[in-house]
């Protein structure tokens, strides 16, 4: 027996009156011409109808909306005036939880086995397309620091399926001094594709190479960006951390980024990047006079054709 | 008999699976530390939610992530490089309707009786503070362009509740040119405050001077506002139209648009303005040699502690 039949209808709230024009969102919706994309008419009417919905859920003040238009066009005049080297609108959205969501719906796999592959976290704006291919056993410090802390970082790239290695994969790393900067960020103290470079896995699937245990630091304090998080009451630290762009022709590329598990700033990360399995152990390391620390991290690749659990 | 007593439950539509962390968005809401202020507490939480559901919602890609980000760097770039003469994060709020509707929040009165105050419409880019005060039967034109048919403005202003005139209230004219651009952009052939006036009301409430019929125009069809709407297939012509501010210390200020009934670009103005008792008949005028039209427009005003129709 359904509601239908015996009277009692589906209890359904009745929308709440409005004085605002009921019709508005969607004839701005509707003004779109014919010859709009078909992927574009679907994100640009939900980011219109989700725009709107808010600025009405909140009753957005003339004031507010203002000092949004102003907050944009401050946004955009850093990236201009820094010669395009400082991204504030990339930063803007890592610190709303855009980009690790963009790379969520973008990478996320559900395996179908209780082997997961290793997760996804945010490329970042400090990713250089340019780093050198170096030798496994060779050493990305360029220029080294007198406080950086240098450890071995080893592993071994596998395959989610077969669980075999995977021979020839690339293992793109970055990571900033013990200063907190990036080469890009710093070029009194450090030559370009200092603390990057690319290793190609060897017959066993294996890596290695020296780095430094990685440094906390804060986005920069100046800026739109750092303004948001004040209003946010939320501090600018990124937990420490290396960037690794793990790659294989017959597999699904994988960019993360690995974290000490002694940071203090994990849980509240400014840019919502860390997950469980990218929490690593640094150990002391004995018998190596070129590091004093070693990490060992292996890294589970999915076939390109993988599907993962339907949903 | 309520569902809970005769075994029925009210049908609720399970949340669909998603293999998206269901918890993500709340973890960013929730670093918000204890000295936000309330409001930006409120505001700043929605807009979280609402951009992450939008996301979801399209499956954003990275690519389109990136082009957003790119998208709000280049508005910003225009900005700055304009010397901030050119505010092209406000010119494209005004085209996807964001600024009408924080007008209509704003702004929106509902009349308790059948008389409604002067709809109210977007202040636009082009008001200036410094317009200068002019006498009743001036001129705004202070630079004559061949093409401009010169129209003899007048009116009453009066109170909404007692139907009275309003003697005193300011009424505060600015235009483009008739071709199609205002002083700030034209000035080459426009000095500062030419088609801009303020008027003060005579002692029966009337205001008189003289202007242009206005001139339809273009939005600027470079830049990353004229790119969208490009992408959503859509003009960027605004319908011709005279922008009026109209204040009184003891009314609820008036900002608003008029325009010609004739007018191609009414039901899509690129910035959504137009409503029904702003659309206005300038007719032919004989017997005066300084103008060949008249346009005869009262103005509404609110009291100050009117509060209107509750929702």
């Amino acid at each position: 027996m359904s509601p239908a039949t015996n009277g009692l209808s589906t209890q359904v709230d009745a929308p709440k009156p409005s004085k605002y024009d009921p019709n508005f969102t969607q004839h701005v919706i509707d003004t779109m011409g014919p010859n709009v994309t078909p992927r574009n008419r679907v994100v640009l009417s939900a980011f219109i109808r989700h725009l709107h919905d808010f600025t009405r859920e909140v009753e957005l003040t003339i004031e507010e909306w203002l000092a949004a238009v102003q907050f944009v066009n401050d946004v955009g005049k850093i990236y201009s005036e820094s010669g395009k080297t400082r991204n504030e609108s990339h930063r803007l959205s890592d610190i709303l939880g855009l980009e690790t969501l963009v790379d969520e719906i973008a990478h996320k796999i559900i395996s179908d086995t209780d082997v997961d592959p290793t997760s996804s976290a945010i490329l970042g704006p400090f990713w250089s397309p340019n780093a050198p291919f170096r030798e496994n056993g060779g050493t990305i410090i360029q220029d080294p620091n007198p406080d950086g802390k240098v450890c071995l970082m080893h592993g071994i790239i596998s395959d989610l399926v077969t669980g075999k290695p995977i021979p020839g994969a690339v293992f793109d790393i970055w990571q900033a001094s013990a200063n907190g900067k990036y080469d890009f960020q710093d070029p009194e103290n450090q030559t370009p594709n200092n603390l990057r470079g690319k290793f190609r896995a060897d017959e066993n699937g294996k890596y290695w190479f020296y780095c430094y245990r990685p440094t906390a630091y804060s986005l920069p304090r100046d800026g739109p960006s750092f303004q948001l998080l004040q209003m946010l009451d939320r501090h600018p630290m990124r937990p420490a951390h290396i960037h690794i762009m793990v790659t294989h022709p017959e597999y699904k590329g994988c960019t993360t980024q690995l974290y000490p598990k002694d940071d203090p700033w994990l849980a509240t990360d400014t840019v919502f990047a860390v997950k469980d399995d990218l929490v690593v152990d640094f150990k002391p390391l004995k018998g190596d006079d070129k590091a004093i620390l070693e990490l060992d991290y292996n890294v589970i690749l999915a076939p390109k054709d993988y599907k993962g659990k339907d949903f």
